[in-house]
């Protein structure tokens, strides 16, 4: 039963399976991934974070339609790849969850997503300035950051990615890199694992700063960001290095809840 | 009664009569409403925001004149559309409450306005560059944003709109739009419930942010803000979506007070 | 008996007279006053704020060598206008004292002054753009902003206004304005009342910001900054509600302190 | 024995002798200077603190791998100058501590270093344009900046310093200098005592802030930062005045823990 009056196909009985139960430390994991990507300023009352369940690769979890920063456990639902949840429970379910699912569905690596509307990044989705790799922390942005204008296959529309059709759309513009901007809306990071998501999510945000700062000293003269290879280098060590800024969030996270 | 002795009129006697009594669950959301824009950065030790009486729209509700942080919901006054204190008790008024006063005779869809002084905001009414809208959770800016320049109507002042006569010009320029910049001074932003206008009186202080560092970027060329189409439909997603914001706001000020 | 190391006048037993008890309670709103220009942003380690003593326009009372944040009533010192001290009893002095006495001295309408290093204000020393009153809240500032390069008259140094002489030079460009800005170093904001030096302390700060902002964004247009009219009407307003500000920033360091 | 996996030299047994018992009151310090570096927005997740063994100059002290906001005086690790660890115990070691230890060897005068990604600081590591000293409290930056581009020598790579080979090529371009910034990644500050390290590096990172605003206020013209000279002898009051602003800092950490 799906009673969530967002979330019409809900009600309708035809609730996907889920895939098996997940371990509670996996799930409050995710829920303090939210919490963190508030603490970091990437997300405010708006953004999401997901991962792909565990064990069964055609169904993922994120939290009912709630502001990152509230987000506890019992709020983790779980939807298939269509974005159908498996057992809302009342619970709402946020209108651009299909970014998620569509993701998913495209991309077999992608274990994680976050959107975002981080204030620094969203100019370099309204103007044609590449963004580019800053630092090292960043290196995964060296492989390229494609832009996706909902506008170009939908015409106007209340801007958000609403329904598969524009998941599927998104998803193809990204294409295989791990980051897509969205045209004066916000951005997407993805990652292998839940922490390189937040982790890419996090310094995406740090990265267009720095380069706000830097595009305006370099008053047009060419800026010694990280090149492709660097990039890859980079992101390598990233991925385990990374674990040491999670473990700090999280346990700022544990400061605040019991979980 | 009126003993404030910053409202002279208030001690003639002539008070007018309350609009009748209000529930105390509206009268705290408006309390907090003045802590979440100070939270958030909108107002300082300065700014207010008031909301039409729920059951008599020639009245509306405002704190006493106190910083924003401090309101409790026993500093709020009711006034006419004048601007006169049906109840000061004794409690100060703001010297601009005439902003209010005058819109909501104005514009009768207004249920609640708020005037800030946010310092990203401010730049845009100093000079020629319109504010757009940088995404859609500021698509009401897409509309248009007027400028109120003091100055036209009545030359070298203490720059404050601190009567009915500057009130009237102020609501003349704002026009239908929600949202009017005043020159060197300030913004008010409006909406059709106390949670929406304080929604965009938020997403404008964030928007302009955003605007500054797209600018930069842009170093002339155009900027894909939110055309006008994209802006209706975006805001009417925000006025239900905008709840989500809110309840987070909301929540905060629970944690620092009993109301 | 004036043992600190780092005043060896004081120790020379050359003691000047106290001129007089102070109300504990006025003592408390100086310490408290560095503690709002720490929590505001004006000064971090570093910077004074100093009030001309109530009954005796010949002395002055400032703290001792300490950072802003962690100044008690304890700690506050009297001095005479060529900035010895009358009782230090073992607390060092602020080297830069000497910009306080010397302004006192010049100045008998000046009733406090702050000195800070805020960092947006800092870049109007070290080039020549004038600043300018962006908005109400920084009126004082259309009188104009003269600028005090140490440089002048003493060549190459350790930047410091640590004399007399240093201090009767900055006095002298400062003139007759409230504010003066120090080359390469921070800036000085002047009041008749305490109240009124640590709002404008606080609002040239935000003031800087907003013109950095609106520069950007004017790309070598005029700005429709206060004029000098508008900015000595709207500073005699400021004058009266300023306090509200103040009574803002009082509750918060009384929040922290018992005094 | 040195089982850290991070470290494999360390488990072939041949650890270096320690160089003796640290104070406790030392050690501390160094683990509040990691703390205060976060508070102070120097670091996040990564970065560190070192300063070199009291009273055996071939040794030098820094913490485990670990976020610098978590040190605590048991995460204080003992190295030699080829940064092999004297007693890891099972605790990791940071990947780039070869800047540390080949610093240490080049430089007799540096007594701590830090090691920082402070996101104002990094565009001048990308862009042509030179450091220069904004104000008093960044006056050693006054003797210039060097700017070192791992590729130079490395080619294509993680962009880390993780072995000797790159610590001395980094040394090297320091020189004689207190500072250096390193291209696409970040920078280190050094100081005869450690609290002259995290000074320098806390007001590097401030000055930088100071220059972005400048740089785009001058729009060409040059500006009147602090020459050779004028550095020269406001470092030498900033070597006595900084211990201020470690005392506010260190009262900061005290007040979160008991060491």
């Amino acid at each position: 039963m799906f009673p969530s009056p967002a979330d019409p196909r809900a009600q309708s009985g035809k609730a996907p399976k889920s895939g098996g139960p997940v371990a509670a430390e996996r799930i409050a994991d995710l829920a303090a991934a939210s919490r963190i990507l508030a603490a970091q300023g990437v997300v405010d009352g708006f953004g999401h974070v997901s991962m792909r369940h565990p064990s069964a690769p055609e169904r993922y979890l994120m939290a009912r339609s709630i502001a990152p920063a509230l987000v506890t456990p019992d709020d983790i639902v779980e939807y298939d790849l269509d974005s159908n949840p498996c057992s809302a429970s009342g619970r709402g379910s946020f209108l651009e969850r299909f970014i998620h699912g569509e993701i998913y569905k495209a991309r077999a690596d992608v274990m994680s997503v976050v959107h975002s509307h981080s204030p620094s990044v969203i100019p370099f989705g309204l103007v044609r300035v590449p963004m580019q790799a800053m630092f090292h922390n960043a290196a995964f942005i060296a492989a390229g950051v494609p832009v996706f204008d909902i506008r170009d296959k939908f015409g106007a529309t209340d801007m958000l990615v609403g329904n598969e059709e524009k998941g599927v759309a998104l998803a193809e513009v990204m294409g295989d890199k791990d980051i897509v901007l969205m045209r004066a809306h916000g951005s997407v990071a993805c990652g292998a694992t839940l922490q390189s998501a937040v982790f890419r999510a996090v310094y995406t945000e740090v990265n267009a700063r720095i380069q706000h700062w830097t595009l305006a000293l370099a008053g047009g003269a060419s800026i010694a960001a990280l090149d492709r290879e660097e990039g890859r280098l980079a992101d390598i060590v990233n991925q385990a290095a990374g674990m040491r800024a999670w473990e700090l969030w999280r346990s700022q996270v544990r400061r605040q809840v019991a979980w």
